[in-house]
C-alpha cells in the first residue's frame, strides 16, 4: 500500500476542488470536479457523494479510479481502487462530516479510496512520473 | 454532431486548465491539468501534447476522452473522441500556435477532439444533467 508523503499532503490542503475520473465497462471515461474530500489516513481518502450519477454508476462497475488537483502548492494524480459504503458506519461518519461542514448536504454514498500510485502532474520534463 | 453553445464557450474563456480524462484498454482512468487547448470550431477542440506520457497511451488504446474544468464562469463536462496528428498540416498548426504563445514549448501530438456530450457538473441537482 502507498503512504503519502508530507509533499503530496501538504499540496491537497486548501484545494476547493479535486477532479474525479472514472470510466465504465465500456471504457468511456468521466471526470467531474467534487469538493467533498478528506484523508482518512496517509493510504486511504474519503470523497463523499451528494449529487453523483455517471461517477456512481462507473464505480459500480470498474471501482479503479484517478484524481488530479492543482493548487497553491502544486498537485499531483492519484490513482487508487474505491469500496462504496451506504448503510455502514463509514456512511454514518460521512454523513456526520459533511454536515458538520453543511448542514443541507445529504451524502448518499461514502467512497473510500485505497491509493495506489501518485504521479507528477506539473508541466515538464517529469510530468508522468510515478513518485510513488 | 454536438455544437457548443455561447454559455459553454463563455465558460472556457480564462480558465486555466482543463483536466482531461481518459482510460486504458484495461480501463485504469488517468487525470492530468492541462493548459494548452482551444477550440476549432463550435464542434471541435484542440489539445496540445507537450509532456503526455500515459493519457497518450491511453489516447492510442482508446480514443473516447472527457475533459472538466470549472472557472469564473462556470465549468462543465465536455466528452469526445480523439485523432492523434503528428505529421500533418494539423500538427504543423499546432505547433505555430503553441510557439506563438511560448516559443520553449515542444508540441509532439497535435490531438483534435471531436465533441460528442456536454454535462453539467455545477453541484446540486443537476450535476451531470446532459444539456448537448
Amino acid at each position: 500500500m502507498v503512504k503519502l508523503t508530507e509533499e503530496v499532503k501538504e499540496s491537497l490542503k486548501g484545494v476547493k476542488n479535486i477532479f474525479l475520473a472514472t470510466c465504465s465497462r465500456a471504457g468511456v471515461p468521466n471526470v467531474v470536479p467534487m469538493g467533498a474530500f478528506k484523508l482518512l489516513d496517509d493510504e486511504t481518502m474519503l470523497l463523499s457523494d451528494q449529487y453523483m450519477q455517471k461517477s456512481l454508476s462507473n464505480m459500480k462497475e470498474n471501482p479503479r479510479v484517478a484524481i488530479a488537483y492543482w493548487g497553491e502548492k502544486g498537485g499531483f494524480q492519484i490513482k487508487g481502487t474505491v469500496t462504496l459504503h451506504t448503510d455502514d458506519q463509514i456512511f454514518k461518519e460521512d454523513v456526520a462530516w459533511v454536515k458538520g461542514i453543511k448542514p443541507t448536504l445529504n451524502p448518499k454514498t461514502a467512497i473510500v479510496m485505497k491509493i495506489t500510485d501518485v504521479y507528477m502532474v506539473k508541466p515538464g520534463p517529469d510530468a508522468g512520473k510515478k513518485i510513488l
